[in-house]
């Protein structure tokens, strides 16, 4: 299998990190959040001046065999619309990246739709949807690797191009019920909790969605290991997220985490390679049912909430300001002694 | 007293406001909070296509008579040493203002100190410093009037010079506990529940300010009137917020609330004109303990929640790109027709 080497950041510099941040002239700790990821930022770079460059938000995007069996609102057919949005500009996370200076990498893993070739659209279809994994798994072993290296490769060219900070978002009908099974395989945490109403399903809608979820774990025939629930449940979306998040990890870049199904990809990518984790903000808690006992799983503290559910990587690039201030503050604050302001405690 | 002439915002274009929202080509409601704040923006400003113009922060300062009972970790001359790092650009808040594109208003309204005629600190001393409210009320009726025309007539220029939206911070060592004191007499919120650490008091510190804090109370001769409130704690730079937010609402500016401090002075605004709630955006729950309280009296759902407690308008601000994104969603986002997406809801 396709194996990174990732490195947990030095601790070494972690004192002069915190007294460079409690010696900026403003009571200790009264820029809260502010402060923590001013230190997390400077643990990833080494670096008492830490700094944001070349922000870019990667989207990969596929269908779901399970999609067949009614589990989504949204018929699959959005799946291919919203991406032509996306290259229209016009999508929700669009104007977002906009605003934040973000470059969009819209990446086609697996979308079941022959698209024109468009120099801003990355050809990485492995197929046209996965199978349907109420009756079978979603992808073979082959397949996932492929998968695996599509999604590192993406983030290796973002790398090349000089940037330090990636944030990750899916399009793609369906995936948030592959996220529950994810959720469900590798939490422990009873399929219920983690079936929410993805892109607006009714009561009636989530029952059913359950209950096509519940069967298509009782007929799992494999383990809870983690790379059997990757290929069995997929995506190719989430799978090619996990590849990415790892090499992002591997070439030290900060990652930025959006909602419930980039939430579920970093929770595999840990239990891959513990050492991930270090290079993640968690951006948002978003609405979808399951997505806050996901983020106590991983002990995280999601910058914001929101109440997003639109996934795209858009809660992630919401997070980025609060990020860009807590470097800021870093590297633009005052010292008490160049203040000249007395330090009262 | 000055009186303000303030608007609720008409609500006969709210239809066609969620009309526009719910078109746009996203599951409906997945874009949360920014939803909310797009049709808030939209009643403010009365249009389809709302809009944020030269952002500003204005910070009114003073000196707390209380403080020479020793309610603060922080000295006195704490203020105008921060006065003077605002001034240079290194406090907190500058790099803020910085990173937003907001324009910062110093007003000086009641230091302890004479500084030199700098252009960028707008003179409207009323005195120097508040009286000290454990044995005498803070200010008189005239001063308290002065002080409600210098905040309203800063806000004006702003409004003149161009301004659509504006966020209020606070200098001044002391005024936690006279928000303490607004805020328990407002509310009838016990004072116990109101006292917190200000800029880091240890327990004990705490213990002492709420014993001083329940004395002043225990020795308070006037009623839980809100003016008589305010002139009798002050201090003259939450008085002048009092008057800007009043006067940015009769300007329909959108107002950003910033933590403890600033939201006890819209509290004791929104006693004396209810109609300035619809024009605010609350930016954050901030530490100080009592803030979650005050903003479930006033049942204001803020936009952050990042740990600050700083005070100078810095939540605020951190708030600023987030509404900017639901401008920009209400703005740059496609419909469902223009994008071709199937509207499946």
């Amino acid at each position: 299998m396709q194996t990174f080497t990732i490195e947990k950041p030095d601790h070494t510099i972690r004192k002069a990190l915190e007294d460079k941040i409690n010696d900026l002239a403003k009571p200790k700790g009264s820029l809260g959040m502010l402060e923590e990821l001013a230190l997390q930022m400077g643990l990833i770079q080494q670096t008492l001046t830490p700094g944001l460059r070349k922000p870019v938000n990667v989207i990969y995007s596929a269908d779901h065999g399970i999609a067949d069996e009614g589990v989504s609102k949204s018929p699959k057919e959005v799946t291919r619309q919203v991406i032509h949005n996306f290259l229209n500009g016009g999508a929700g996370v669009c104007f977002l990246a906009r605003q934040h200076g973000f470059e969009l990498k819209i990446v086609d893993s697996e979308v079941d739709f022959d698209f024109p070739p468009v120099p801003q659209l990355i050809d990485r279809k492995i197929r046209k949807g996965t199978r349907n994994f109420r009756y079978e798994a979603a992808m073979t072993g082959a397949e996932m690797e492929q998968a695996l290296r599509a999604g590192a490769d993406v983030v290796e060219a973002c790398y090349r191009n000089g940037s330090n900070v990636i944030s990750f978002g899916e399009m793609g009908i369906g995936n948030t019920a592959a996220s529950s099974m994810w959720m469900t395989c590798l939490t422990d945490i009873p399929l219920i909790e983690c079936v929410g109403a993805g892109s607006g399903l009714d009561r009636d809608g989530v029952n059913h969605k359950y209950r096509i979820l519940q069967a298509s774990l009782d007929n799992y025939p494999g383990s809870r290991e983690v790379t059997e629930v990757m290929r069995y449940f997929g995506g190719y979306e989430m799978v090619m997220a996990v590849g990415g998040m790892l090499k992002a990890a591997e070439r030290k870049m900060v990652i930025l985490i959006d909602g419930f199904i980039m939430t579920n990809c970093i929770l595999a990518a840990s239990r891959l390679y513990p050492e991930v984790l270090p290079y993640c903000i968690f951006g948002h808690c978003g609405d979808e049912a399951g997505h806050k006992w996901l983020l106590e799983v991983l002990q995280a503290r999601p910058v914001l909430h929101l109440g997003l559910r639109l996934g795209e990587g858009s809660g992630a690039i919401c997070t980025y300001p609060i990020v860009d201030s807590a470097v800021r503050m870093f590297n633009e604050m005052h010292t008490f002694s160049q203040a000249t302001v007395t330090k009262y405690f």
